[in-house]
């Protein structure tokens, strides 16, 4: 099997705990795996780079990008080394010599393409590959009138790059499954801090996966999941701080819908909290309002999650409803003054200490009734819902935020998710 | 002019320090010269790195180039940023990107060769080039069967190479000058904490340097002065805390003797504290005794300084004197005694508590009786010599430690050297 496996700055935050990472690597390559390893940089380590950065006042994104490279650089080395002292082959790569090609979006890079080829034959040469993570180079596409290369320059990916990093050069290298090691075993049906009888899912679809982004248990990145959705990357969820002598797989598959046998209709439970409501009244109800309301909230970078739209056929005016982060509130709440009269709004009514609580499942697509005993169950707690939205595979209700712990709670049990006591 | 520019750890140690080394790049841009400078990891970085590979007992040099090369990253991306923040246009440069061609021998490579191509073109378009020194890239060389480039690596020179890759960069580039900034204001006669009298030189030959670097002076590393003296490359050694708004050249020019008008006859007065003298007495009087003795002291890692033999024809014994330092005295008593029978040695003298003083000129080579006037200054002062060695330009003498500063004052005065009162 060839494996890649990704861990994180604090997986790799000291010598010690980078001693847990190679015995965990150790343990693959006794079982016979071509592997290859993604590193963050130690924990730490990248906030001090970028304090460095700005207290030099640094601008060019690309100099920035120079200077926070430099923490992987570190980490790979040293993992490098810890693996050899152990009497395991391994040479550590950048993302140069690679090399893994990113966009000239600087300091926010994605990934182009990776050159699998010096590290298939690594691989097959039984050599372990410790990648820096969070790194690539812009440019270098040879050709031109001079048909020099074009200068390569350090590039990152931006924060928690390494995630995408991992799930890229397991595309690349048509790896059978990629493993990211964090600090938690799995994901959970819902928040196990709320919710004591939340469960680990042995498996779960790339789209829940994404759906459950705003569980607040943000253990991959956004952009990592989609990635190996569109590239068909099994990834393993794992905690680097068990044994690494144990070898029984614990922690969550995230795969493709087709690969999980049996779904259960509801998979978790997600919850956000702070979230506020802003009802403009009195809208003139004209085609192309909703993109002129949203288009400069969107220009103030305010972030606007629920939007439901009330269409009164007997009238002129509409109302608008939508909901945005409590932080965000006042700017959101600033553009629409800007734009009050332009925008032909009546008033404006807000609502703060609200919380959005989903359902998600893709089981939702081929049951009928899920979102009704949503509403059945909210509604026996007398929980009053302000805003309702829904996708093929998630129910979101925004209630207040006083009853959000309780309707999570209800909500786990209703769908059959709590563990057996 | 263009100038190469070469700023050591303690001028670039933090983001204040690189402030003030931008307005010494800022001061030779507005002059209109071509500038590429050659920086250092800030102080403290790279001790900070070598304990990381110590503490994970990194044995693979390459994974500890890897690591330490880090420093230097850094250090580019900041400078570079900083001197954009001043409106000066400047990218930074890692060796692979110059690149910078060395040796297989890893954490203490040696420059093979530099592409200058690149840097070329951007000198020409005014931007100022921040190189990082100390690394650069084995490998990479074209061809081979496969055709593709043998895998770069990230190598480096050693501690102190930052100050051989400015004068290698320097050579490339066929630069006018490389200034190495550093904590001194120059080269002196001879140490000014002994001699208040000594006096900065404001020209001296490399040759003269080279023998210079006993002195304690520190200023440059001898691998550096050697590739100067070896392409030509006039370096002007200077203070980086001066004030950046200070044009006049104040500083010490090391460049071809043919390039000095003047010659002094003696141009200073070295000196080195902790000597000791070992004497083999009755030595076998037969060919290749002294590679015989010799071989087995430099396999254990003793150097040997001033070597002295007489013949004694009327004999089939001699004696061998010669100076170690003191650190390594207890070691060459060591090797010689584990040698003692088979060299045939009848008895072993030391002494502790010796210096050497010598006097440096080129001078030296087209006037007679400088020597004997060393000779007549010291025993004026009743200073005993035990050993004696000459070179073309440099004549040194062992003596008691405790005349050690009246000897040196002693011939500062005698040769001219002192400054005006």
């Amino acid at each position: 099997m060839r494996l890649v496996m990704k861990f994180g700055g604090t997986s790799v935050a000291d010598i010690e705990r980078m001693h847990n990472v190679a015995n965990h690597i150790a343990r693959e390559v006794a079982a016979g795996h071509e592997v290859a390893v993604v590193v963050s940089a130690m924990a730490g380590e990248t906030n001090r780079l970028v304090n460095l950065t700005r207290r030099a006042q640094i601008t060019d994104k690309h100099e920035y990008d120079v200077v926070v490279a430099a923490g992987e650089q570190v980490s790979i080395g040293l993992l490098a080394g810890i693996l050899q002292s152990k009497g395991i082959a391994a040479r550590s790569w950048l993302g140069w010599q690679v090399a893994v090609h990113t966009s000239d979006a600087h300091s926010a890079a994605r990934i182009r393409s990776i050159d699998a080829g010096r590290l298939q034959t690594e691989l097959a040469a039984k050599r372990v590959a410790i990648v820096a993570g969070f790194q690539g180079v812009s440019g270098g596409v040879s050709g031109g009138v001079s048909g020099e290369d074009e200068a390569m320059r350090v590039s990152t990916l931006g924060r928690g790059g390494s995630d995408t990093s991992a799930v890229a050069l397991a595309a690349a290298l048509a790896a059978d499954r990629c493993d990211i090691y964090t600090d938690v075993d799995g994901v959970y049906t819902t928040d196990p801090n709320m919710v004591p009888q939340a469960k680990r899912l042995a498996q779960i679809s790339y789209e829940e996966m994404l759906e459950m982004a705003s569980l607040g248990a943000r253990v991959l990145h956004t952009r990592s999941v989609e990635l190996a959705m569109a590239h068909h990357v099994p990834l393993l969820v794992r905690s680097s701080f068990a044994s690494p002598a144990e070898d029984d797989i614990i922690g969550t598959l995230i795969c493709d819908e087709d690969d999980i046998m049996e779904h259960e209709i509801v998979s978790g439970i997600a919850y956000a909290q702070n979230e506020a409501k802003i009802t403009l009244l009195g809208v003139d109800d004209k085609p192309g309002i909703a993109a002129r309301i949203f288009g400069p909230l969107a220009q103030g970078h305010v972030n606007v999650d629920m939007i439901v739209q009330n269409i009164s056929p007997d009238s002129k005016k509409t109302d608008i409803t939508f909901t945005v982060s409590q932080d965000e509130l006042t700017r959101a709440l600033e553009v629409i003054k800007a734009h009050e009269k332009d925008l032909g709004i009546g008033s404006v009514n807000t609502a703060e200490n609200m919380a959005k609580v989903s359902i998600i499942g893709v089981g939702m697509r081929s049951h009928a009734g899920v979102a009704q005993k949503m509403f059945d169950e909210l509604g026996a707690e007398n929980i009053n819902i302000h805003v309702i939205s829904t996708s093929e595979i998630k129910v979101s209700v925004l209630i207040d935020a006083d009853y959000a712990e309780l309707a999570v709670r209800r909500l786990h049990a209703a769908y059959g998710l709590d563990a057996p006591a």
